[in-house]
Order: structure tokens, then sequence, then C-alpha cells
């Protein structure tokens, strides 16, 4: 079982991507996280130093995939 | 079962998420195609009126996710 992480942070981009990986991904081989910048803002630095450049994006076997794009970190963490 | 096509040109961002694809999409759900743009430029249209913008992309429910970014359309369709 792989862990992968779906960082978002409440907006309209992340919230439909977020349904897409918790309705689509095969979760025998995922086990999905999802963290809310705005419930877990101090988790903002892991996702950075994981390469998070902006929400929504999905952490998984060390890889960043962005998908769309909802808000930059710069503007996640001014809130 | 839903359908869904995942667009890409060959790039190794497109590789990389292709394998991404495959290998954690819920087989049991979505039926996924391929479509290397390189083999079938043909569809480049298709993609377009999906509102593909950049590759590598998925198409699912009439939605599109850009994941990460290999090229613009109009670099694949310059080749």
């Amino acid at each position: 079982m792989k862990k992968a992480t779906f960082y978002h942070a409440g907006c309209p981009v992340c919230v439909d991507a977020e349904k897409m990986m918790l309705d689509h991904l095969d979760t025998s081989k995922v086990d999905l996280e999802i963290v809310h910048f705005g419930e877990e803002s101090a988790r903002i630095s892991e996702a950075e130093n994981a390469g998070v450049e902006s929400v929504p994006a999905l952490v998984l076997d060390g890889q960043v995939y962005h998908i769309n794009y909802g808000a930059s970190m710069e503007e996640v963490k001014s809130g």
C-alpha cells in the first residue's frame, strides 16, 4: 500500500480535484490522506518540502502532481 | 464504468503522469484510454474541444485535469 497525500485549500478547483481522486484512485493500492491547509496550516512546510508549489496537489511516491491550478502556496500562506 | 482519456505527447512529465495514472486509477471504475499525440495527431482537435490546454491531461466525466506541465497544445501542434 502506497501512501499518498492530497493537499488543498478548499478552493473550487481543489474540491473538484479532491473528489476526482477520492472517487477514482484504487484504494487497494493507495492510502489517500487529505490535508486541508485551512485546518492544518502546520503542514504547509511539509508540503513545500515535498515540492508542492500550488494547490491542489497530490504527493505520491515522493513525486508531486499539481492538478490544475487553484492557488499558489504564497496565496495559501497569506490566508 | 466511466471513460477517461489521458492525452500526452511523450515528454518526460507526460510519461511520469501516465504511469501514475495507469498504476493507481481504479480500473473497476475507470476505463482509461491513453492517447499519444505523436501517434494520433488527428485527435488533437478532440482534446482541444474538451478543454485540454497542455499535456499531460486527463479528461474524465467531461472535466479536464491538467497534471503538471509538459507542453502547451500549441507546442504539440507545431510538433
